[in-house]
């Protein structure tokens, strides 16, 4: 069989098979199936290996060639009529954590096969080959991503999991190899553009149906570590206490007024809090608390930890206590390509969807990507910002919805980078 | 062999073995030690029936008579000179919380103790009897002196130990009997005076050898809940957030602060607070924490809460969560008696010791024997203000001034009141 090219005027007409798409998310979805309803599908566990297995065998069936690499990553191929041209991408990842709903991660991989689906149903090849890409574990160590940016760590112990197992065990459950690791790095791909519920409330309370993404944020987490003195809460006085907890409460305070005051779309949370010896009758004598702060520019980022440092250590100096701040992790934001944010509006307006820029604030295989080639995100509303939860939803609607645009997306790319 | 009054002014000048006091603080503390040098000796633990045992035994040798009631008090009797005068009473408790010193309770009645051997050793017998008691379980349940105020909780389940064993089994085990509680209560006691460490740093902090409490503090407990909506720490903006932790970080300020600010000589504290999910991830959903309000004055207290209940209204409707307090304690203050305040007073001018009021803020037997009778405390320093620790300790020296101000206090109220 011969494909030929499409005029413009007729594949801009193209249009995926919502019935189609919504089998497919209910039928992955059925793949550790929760009793609340929910979707428990850890990397590397044997439901993650049954749902590799069915991706797989859908991408066969759309047309695609399928290997997998040695970060384990199902990576299909639809071939274009210039061999040699760089791919455009797109794809997520199916493992979840563990109450997840059925969207995160697993809409951008079946999106991707569909708009595959529609090419092969309406017999059109683009000049690039497309690739969807499962990328490995993205809920815990995201090493799937990090191997094709050549991100991985050297030392597989930095990978070990929560149950212990190594992940030259868990790589080679799924037909990976750890050994070959350096060799899942990819330089031949032109453009990656990848599709994802928002996981916030941003789209759904502007009442908009697709986010433009500007970039994913660049993250700081730092572990403090406060100490006071314990002592009876009853025989000490207010003058002679150190208590750790007005010292702890008093960050969590300026950690959320530094991110509601300063001028910027940076947010920043106090999710963890302990307190010791934790018991009624004590002033607390330790806490310890976590501090994540997200920006999508890193000077920004940086301005805010330097801030954030001089009120921690106002804060000890004013309460007698002494406080630890370690930084536990630092991860750069990536920005998206402008001409892909670009050609995603514009294919906004042809489909007449209204559609607004916004930062990702979580991570995602595409924040990896994008270190080695142009990358892009479509955002679709998630009901209530919920993620991470059975109750997560987004509706079938759409889901349509931005599956189309990453078909027309797609379209738009084939044309606009060399071949 | 027959007793007579001595002089008032031989009586004066009769002072406590101090090497005698301080072997029996260390022999008692010798029974349930700890490798790191303090001791648990837990309410009718063995540990606690040797202790009780070795007390009696030491009783005797004093010349008192003992009997245990039905709340398993241990109650030394040195008879008087008015057979049927109302006793002099002293004592406190010799069960500790699970890692204590020698100090806590264990003073005040082995310093009882000395009282009664120094008048044996000078073959004087006052008016009054004077009774030791060692009263059970003060640390967890206060069952001994409530029973002897006839405060005890009529539904023997009310005092299940954290073991699972009944009230009725650890009563028999020390010699009491639960279906007779209400016998323990007694009518017979013209004042009660207890010695103690004062487990904070008020003294010390003044270099003052002697502290004459004023009352024991009246004491609030909530239990506050705080339900906020938890969300994913990156992607909800902060203006779409309800995060508890906000909210409990302000509640503990805001106890903070009315304690510190207020006029008046209360303190406040939150000393417990749980996060949940608290994970680094995610905003906190939900937050439980502990209020505990102590002061001498009831009003002062009501007026307190009053104000705490409108501040945490505030922080509810401004942090848009759920805030719901609910109260798990209220004990009422006891007054120290004015007559009883002024004898020791007097008695460290005569001993050339000087002194200062202070209330008590934790809870002792005297609170409870206080409803009943007139009733007064002597406080000894705490170095650092420790207690409730191993680390727990006072001098030699302190404890033999306590309890010579303890003999003479006994012999000013002997003359004080009516035989």
């Amino acid at each position: 069989m011969t494909l030929t090219p499409l005029p413009l005027s007729t594949t801009t007409r193209l249009s995926i098979n919502g019935d189609r798409l919504n089998r497919s998310i209910a039928d992955l979805a059925a793949i550790g199936k929760l009793e609340n309803g929910g979707v428990c599908r850890i990397a590397f566990t044997d439901a993650d290996v049954q749902a590799r297995q069915q991706v797989q065998a859908w991408m066969e069936e759309a047309g695609m060639t399928t290997r997998i690499d040695a970060a384990g990553n199902v990576i299909g191929r639809y071939a274009g009529r210039s061999e040699n041209a760089p791919a455009l991408a797109t794809g997520s990842h199916i493992d979840t954590v563990p109450v997840a709903g059925a969207f995160d991660g697993c809409l951008g991989v079946l999106a991707g096969i569909e708009v595959v689906r529609t090419l092969k149903d309406n017999n059109v090849r683009l000049n690039h080959s497309i690739e969807v890409i499962v990328f490995s574990d993205e809920e815990r160590s995201v090493i799937g991503s990090k191997a094709i940016a050549g991100e991985v760590h050297e030392n597989p112990a930095y990978y070990v999991r929560l149950d212990g197992l190594s992940i030259e065990h868990c790589l080679a459950k799924v037909g990976g190899d750890w050994s070959q690791i350096a060799t899942a790095k990819r330089k031949d791909l032109a453009a990656f553009v990848e599709l994802h519920v928002e996981q916030g409330g941003v789209l759904e309370n502007a009442q908009v149906p697709i986010g433009v993404v500007t970039g994913v944020v660049g993250q700081y987490r730092f572990a403090v570590k406060i100490k006071g003195r314990p002592n009876h809460a009853g025989t000490t006085p207010m003058n002679l206490r150190k208590d750790a907890l007005v010292a702890g409460a008093q960050i969590v305070l300026a950690v959320n007024r530094l991110a509601l005051e300063t001028p910027g779309d940076q947010v920043a949370t106090v999710g963890y809090l302990t307190v010791s010896p934790n018991a009624t009758n004590t002033v607390p004598g330790e806490v310890d608390l976590m501090i994540d702060l997200r920006d999508l520019s890193q000077s920004h980022l940086e301005q805010l930890v330097g801030q954030l440092r001089a009120e921690i250590s106002a804060i000890a100096d004013a309460t007698g206590t002494e406080i630890e701040m370690r930084q536990t992790l630092h991860i750069l934001p990536t920005l998206a390509a402008p001409g892909i944010m670009n050609a995603i509006e514009q294919v906004c307006q042809t489909l007449n969807l209204s559609n607004m820029q916004l930062p990702s604030r979580a991570g995602h295989d595409a924040q990896e990507i994008g270190r080695i080639t142009d990358m892009g995100m479509i955002f679709i509303p998630s009901r209530a910002g919920i993620s991470h939860s059975h109750e997560e939803y987004t509706s079938p609607e759409e889901c349509v919805q931005g599956t189309n645009v990453l078909l027309q997306t797609f379209l738009r790319l084939d044309r606009m980078y060399a071949h």
